[in-house]
């Protein structure tokens, strides 16, 4: 917990949050992830910046190195992937072996799944590998699917598939202590980026607290770019942004406002 | 270079390569990565897996930390992302810091890059930044925007674009040594993975060199699943699906072939 006077002596304090991808799948290019960008936006919402991701197979000893790893550097950790039912999903194994705890029966989670599974088959051996979790755990809401996601410490253990993953966050939605979000706002301009260089490294010097990224566009066989500027604090973002328009102007550049 | 001798005392040794994507975009939910499937992919195809990938920002310590652990467990580094011509294009800078090594003007780059910006405006200074590279380094080419990747050593320093970053792919392939391809196959059906979990873990055990992996879908209010085997051995793979086949029909279940 937080004291109103420990808030007050560090006001911008940036929440950090990692993110572990788990699994072959990612890894072989089989699939396509889609959780660190739904991880990375939700996470804006809740004020914690995404700082590092990795991704690893499904492999006991590189999940606990990673976990270890991600953990102490970060506020928060959350994992996607590798709890499902089957022998491949060992997530849950990992995780507490890292910890140096055992796995044990989570007796809601057995709830859970018993009444999800009445109607589809029983609970079996194999589904019941689904309620299990690292000794101390708490469990993530899941309303779809029945298995749920797992709270361990700073952990959150999520489903590698996007949507039940986006549903576990959704269950976090506002649950956990952030800072200031980071806000955003997008120019663009039909504009080769290395024309621009020295506009955007003066804008970004000039206004404290403020990032300036520059992505390029090539559309329709023109040239151009997308300046993003990111701060906690609007203002400066809006005059900063203020500031790129007027200098792609003195350029003789014309910006559409928001990108593309 | 590996001797025919070499080769025949270690045939099956396994060569590994990291990612490392550098961007904010990606940390910030910005922009989708692409990236890693498309490298997954390509490496498979040059025999060389893909063992871990990290995200980092546009931090100098922070890509630094990463190059030096990822090059040191791995055969190859590929980097994406942060060499453009704007102040917030820092790889180069990072991983030269990182080597202990100085960055210079690369003569054949600076020419690459006058004779591509000769009709349009000139080499600027901001343009001269895409000619940086750590000292020692060679070029990859890439045959559309004028700014080539980077070799020095095993790292490679691709572009963030996607499209840019495969052209720079396909002009090293082939050109790196590797091993034996993973190859993969998939077989799907419609049934809850939870009740094929033991014919899985069965059949991977029963296959020596091969690796199951089980992907849930639910699609129009179906639930099922895609069983992907993989194995450097196609007569593995084919002997493994055909052995889950014949587990699924034993279990009263028609399998699709090929997954969806």
């Amino acid at each position: 917990m937080t004291t109103p006077e420990q808030q007050a002596e560090a006001p911008d304090r940036i929440w950090k949050a990692a993110l572990l991808v788990i699994g072959d799948e990612i890894l072989s290019g089989r699939t396509q992830d889609r959780n660190v960008a739904q991880v990375a936006l939700w996470l804006n919402l809740q004020g914690i910046r995404l700082a590092e991701v990795r991704v690893v197979p499904d492999d006991l000893a590189l999940i606990g190195e990673a976990v270890l790893q991600l953990k102490a550097r970060n506020d928060y950790l959350f994992t996607t992937g590798g709890i499902g039912p089957t022998h491949d999903d060992i997530t849950v194994d990992a995780i507490a072996a890292a910890l140096g705890v055992p796995v044990v029966i989570h007796p809601r989670a057995r709830a859970v799944l018993d009444e999800y599974y009445a109607t589809r088959g029983g609970l079996t051996d194999a589904r019941l590998r689904m309620a299990r979790v690292p000794e101390g755990a708490e469990l993530i809401e899941n309303r779809v699917s029945g298995a749920p996601g797992i709270r361990i410490g700073n952990i959150f253990i999520l489903a590698g598939v996007p949507h039940i993953a986006g549903l576990m966050l959704e269950a976090l939605s506002n649950r956990l202590e952030g800072g200031l979000p980071l806000l955003s706002r997008t120019i663009g301009c039909w504009v080769p980026e290395s024309e621009v260089a020295d506009l955007l490294r003066e804008t970004e010097k000039a206004h404290a607290g403020s990032q300036i990224g520059s992505y390029p566009l090539f559309r329709e066989g023109k040239v151009g770019a997308n300046f993003v500027v990111r701060s906690t604090d609007r203002a400066t973002i809006d005059r900063c942004i203020a500031a790129i328009g007027v200098g792609l102007t003195a350029l003789g550049y014309q910006a559409f406002d928001e990108g593309i």
